[in-house]
């Protein structure tokens, strides 16, 4: 098992190749996340590209170097979308994550979220309600690792706390601040940074704890100026965008 | 007819609800308001929802405690999408807030929205332009008291000042701030804010007022340090997160 | 040829007749845009609308002052939002924009988009990559000409630095600020401005120079306090709000 320490230098080495290699990320996701998804990954130093439309998705999937789907507001076209990208992504071998927000609210978005998980994403995010109605467990570590063995996609549970685990290996990571739940998008902006994280670091574990620890970190630079939830959202922008890889070994919260 | 002060302080107390009972407001809005609504709404107390695709609407407005239809943007699937809520929600007691924008813009909006406004939403929130279409009459407070009798609902008329009235009763509310107009999708939030008030206060005309009070007085508290729109806009989500119920009693202005 | 200084001038009464005139400039635009570009607008004096819904959009675009066509997150609505939208807008003398957004990336797009720059846009705002795929030529200045004699339409070719070109006259814009660059939807918005200034200012150059001049300057003005692209973008929206013509004149760039 690696040690908690290795995966906030990864997490430093993470950002200096975002920063490095600008990868592009291409991101199915909500409404809600349109404008903040892609200002997040441009902050980190990603390239966004949003696209749905059936008849362009598979070209600008297959030129990025990696793919979020997000489930948020899934009507027609997004679903027809997910499906064409999830195919175009497996077929090239480029990394993806799924983001299966609100499966706890609407049965049919289960289901498809469940035909998401077998076609095997490097990685999978979401909060606790989530993590139940997918795994059919209880939101603990141990299970976190045994849904990761089964699906092999590294996991990223999110809360107060958030978990990452994979087959072997899990850690908890204490960054973030509370008022960032007062911010709509936030965790599907999480998202999108573990699906940057993936272009340069093939670990999915070291990834998913990357692209989580630079959001939780930003958040926590923040809050320290920030009045409430509106100049928290525009802190963390400016916050993550002059984030270097040393504060951000030295502030994660890794164990 | 109730006293205007007992508006102001029924507002404090919606207020103190919202942040007690954290109501889901499923949310139907344009494509403009996606991301400033629910920040509004999680500013304030609520959660928002925003999905309109047809095989989940159903299910996200049954288990909500209030229902947003909002008519920008009006596509084919928000058509369907408000049809399905406002069934649902009429079906379980739902309280919902009709938004009629641009009624005056295009006349086969004007025929949707008139077929919601007999489905009898519990408040209309609307502005000058739009309530001369559908009420075809002017925009005064004898004229919008006549269009609640007809219509069963609370009417917010808003503009320089803003007009509540129902049945039997009417009141002005002199707070925000002019600059509040040169951000897109302010009037939007104002009508989320009402639908979630309506989760938390059964007589529509308090509920009415309390929404649009929250938002002029946040506005208000906002503008004495904005430059400009977009710092209001920010300023607007960590005012109205630190409002509480005594400053809001203090700075409404009812009449 | 007209001297560069006249475009200076050019925009700062372009920019008062924005705030005499308050055009409504209608949008089809991406996904991304669809709250910063309305807010862009809001600040420089234009109204917007938003629609991309089949059935309505007509209407909005007949009765509207300008018109921008973005091809961002191309999807079957806006594909025939688009047409109906070109036809309206052509039928009646509506100046409109094109903004070919991505067409390097996807075959499908930059067809549809030959496909409209053939129905005569009054301009075409782009960038390098994009220049390329539309003009089949290097992105200089001698092409650009050439592309706007082609084509009818001047030409807002931007980057580091602005070009503008029509059959007859070029020049470069010099101001704004890199930072600019990380805000995502940041050239969807100058291509907003270019419509809105169409609507005051027939002279195509003149009104494209305008626009791009508005955004670089209060990019830069903004740039001046802003921690990050979350405190720029929001700088930008409260220093165009302030922006007066005099200030645009004389920090105006062009050569």
């Amino acid at each position: 098992m690696r040690a908690p320490n290795d995966l906030s230098h990864m997490a430093g080495a993470v950002l200096a190749g975002l920063r490095a290699r600008k990868p592009r990320v291409h991101c199915i996701t909500n409404t809600v996340a349109q404008a903040f998804t892609p200002n997040v990954l441009l902050a980190a130093g990603a390239v966004p590209s949003m696209t749905v439309a059936r008849d362009e998705i598979g070209a600008f999937v297959a030129s990025a170097d990696a793919l979020l789907v997000n489930l948020g507001t899934l009507d027609a076209e997004r679903r027809a979308a997910a499906k064409i990208a999830v195919e175009t992504a497996n077929a090239r071998g480029i990394p993806w994550v799924l983001d299966p927000v609100f499966v706890d609210r609407s049965v049919a978005r289960a289901a498809f979220a469940q035909s998401l998980v077998a076609a095997r994403p490097a990685a999978i995010r979401l909060n606790a309600p989530e993590f139940r109605v997918l795994a059919q467990a209880e939101a603990g570590a141990e299970e976190a690792m045994r849904y990761a063995s089964e699906t092999g996609a590294a996991i990223g549970l999110t809360g107060a706390t958030d978990l990452v685990a994979d087959r072997t290996r899990r850690a908890t990571l204490a960054n973030g601040d509370p008022l960032m739940a007062k911010i709509t998008a936030m965790g599907c902006a999480a998202s999108a940074l573990v699906a940057a994280c993936l272009a340069v670091e093939r670990d999915a574990l070291g990834a998913t704890a990357a692209g989580l620890l630079m959001l939780g970190v930003a958040g926590e630079i923040a809050a320290q100026e920030a009045r409430g939830p509106g100049s928290l959202a525009v802190g963390i922008l400016d916050a993550l965008h002059a984030l270097d890889g040393a504060t951000l070994v030295a502030r994660a919260k890794v164990r």
